[in-house]
């Protein structure tokens, strides 16, 4: 955590991952994020992985730092309630249906300013998830071995990732904007446009436009640039990418190829240097030279090969070996070790992604319990006096973790 | 384009995917990016996809919006200028070196209150891609079919977008925390932090800490909940995903499974009403229930089925399928036909993810040529004469487009 956005209040109102991470990122950086939930906790509050008590360690982790308020949603009072804070608050993240009762024209018709982000599915409100959207705009056609022509989606949910970031963005974008204007707004932001939009800016869609066909599967190499899995001596599979000139340059003088890769420019009339995509639409050969030189060494050996001449490689790992890596994770600042989980289990946990040489970078702070701040988002945030706060509890309404 | 960071100014140095959507980012939000690049462009200009004339599609959409300042960044005086520039501007990011001649701290000496928001690789400052990130946290050891050992790499390069817009999302809130203390500041993002943060933020890390063991591979199925890939009697391959219990109820009326799973539940001792991890637990009885169900349809059919009971589904595409559709790009107000753009070839481009209902949604602006607005910025933010920029362009020290 570091101070950042403090200051900065938003309620968020959501389940899964693209919502929760844009309030996580927020509340990492100092925001009071206030999240709302149902009392014993929304639909995503056993998201596995779980303990053998079923404590979600996704749900845990990807709502640190923020608050608890809990209420019985089911119940008019408790939508009143919601839209009350919401109003009082003036930001909300959320995933829920344009049209509920979370409707933006609804909550600013009692604050005109609010600022809401609004994560959907499709633009026209139906539902798609990370796996349906990723389908859709036809990464899933290029993943994978290059033998096996079926789909293959990808495990990390990248899109709900991406998502939850640029909701990050987009929420102190508009924020911004209100200081300097007073002027709020919705900002609507769905899972495929964001999909097919970054397949258009990385100039996916202009390329089967321009080419009139679907780009090839490549298994794991790297298109338009030098860069394969390959397999040393002693059987480590390891990435190995040069998209530059210097990375090029340094790959050839490691693997000492010069006169392999010159008979190749020789016998195909071309010339490699300064044209990654000359060296591209003749990675068959090129592949085979480092092929052949790689299988000479053992991963120990040409790791410092590489390293010496400024060749970016780097070997498959599980998450098992990720975590035990000393940069990644053990003697990584972005991480501590942190016993106050509502699941009782300690371990590292991740602080903001970014670093701010010079300020100070604070323990991560737990998730909370369900209702852990009931009583104090109605008491400090909402202003109610503690005999309507215990009338509401006795109601049922707001829940405590209690 | 929205005018949403109106009066915001940056400048970028950077190639490749990560740095340049965080520009990209803010300059379809209307903030003035100017981009900074060699004369004749850097090391991504002709960056693949690329056309006949070897324009490079992918570099045009990464940099639609901003304005192009072409400096000779090989010569002490091309470096003094951008030096310069950026101090006058206040607000960079790059993905330059941490300890290069865009070191913050040197900087800083002529602005004391400069942000820079840097994207790394390593926290070290050694380089990591995309590629080599992926490998290094483990999501390529879960990727892929499930009969095959092999990692699998996602072809998304969904490290570089998420860094991109949490990039934008740290801008905004170091400018932010500058408007209001004064102090700026720099903020570092290792590509390598930012993956095995998300996969702690996701839970992975506690998970197989707490497990003591990896996950299995999947293939296309959802971790934890009820979701994969089935085939349709007529050979249409689709994802399906069952993820809160609305979608979950909806699935099972809709394929008339109620009596198949009823059977489950009894012959494995389990209630699957409320419980996602008893489901995904038996997800093999499940899956074979639904298999031979979706195996007497034909796609329309079921997609049918499936939309008048709330279930998540969705095809499998190619690119080439997914440019045709009209809910992606050919009717979606995210998408304009542009024709102005530096590879002269004209299609249709996306603009910013969000929407904001009620603000008017620009037309896609083009990126820029080589050093178009060279004189422009020259003149308007470092406030140089005629004569001193016309020396500057004949002494190559800058470069315009014509």
């Amino acid at each position: 955590m570091y101070d950042i956005l403090t200051g900065l209040s938003l309620v968020e109102v959501s389940s899964f991952v693209a919502s929760p991470t844009a309030g996580l990122y927020m509340a990492q950086f100092g925001a009071d994020v206030i999240r709302v939930d149902q009392i014993g906790g929304g639909q995503d509050f056993h998201r596995w992985p779980v303990t053998r008590q079923n404590d979600s360690l996704s749900w845990e982790n990807l709502n640190r730092a923020k608050r608890s308020l809990a209420l019985d949603l089911t119940r008019p009072e408790g939508r009143d309630l919601l839209v009350e804070l919401t109003r009082k608050v003036g930001n909300l993240v959320t995933n829920l249906p344009a049209k509920g009762f979370l409707a933006h024209d609804r909550l600013a018709e009692g604050r005109p300013d609010l600022v809401t982000v609004r994560i959907m599915g499709w633009p026209d409100g139906s539902v798609a998830l990370d796996y349906t959207a990723n389908a859709a705009v036809g990464y899933t056609a290029l993943t994978g071995p290059v033998e096996d022509p079926r789909p293959v989606n990808h495990v990390l949910p990248a899109w709900d990732l991406l998502t939850g970031a640029y909701a990050a963005f987009a929420m102190l974008a508009a924020v911004r904007r209100r200081e300097l204007t007073g002027e709020g707004g919705e900002v609507r932001l769905p899972l495929t446009d964001i999909a097919i939009g970054s397949a258009a800016n990385l100039g996916r869609v202009a390329e089967v436009l321009y080419t009139g066909r679907d780009r090839e599967r490549l298994g794991n190499a790297v298109f338009g640039t030098i860069g394969r899995d390959f397999v040393t001596r002693d059987g480590v599979r390891f990435m190995l990418v040069a998209i530059n000139e210097r990375q090029w340059q340094g790959l050839v003088k490691a693997l000492g190829i010069a006169d392999a890769i010159a008979a190749i420019e020789i016998e195909r009339g071309v010339t490699f240097a300064d044209d990654d995509g000359a060296r591209f639409a003749h990675r068959d050969a090129i592949f085979a030279a480092i092929e052949h030189e790689v299988a000479q060494y053992d991963h120990a050996d040409l790791a410092t090969l590489f390293d010496v001449n400024g060749v970016v490689h780097g070997p498959y790992r599980t998450m098992m070996e990720a975590v035990e890596d000393p940069r990644l994770v053990t003697e990584n600042p972005v991480f501590a070790i942190t016993a106050d989980n509502p699941s009782g289990f300690a371990y590292p946990a991740a602080g903001a992604f970014a670093t701010l040489p010079g300020l100070e970078r604070m323990v991560p702070a737990p998730a909370p319990r369900n209702g852990q701040h009931s009583e104090a988002i109605l008491a400090d945030v909402m202003g109610l006096s503690s005999g309507e706060i215990g009338k509401l509890i006795d109601q049922g309404i707001a829940g405590t973790d209690l």
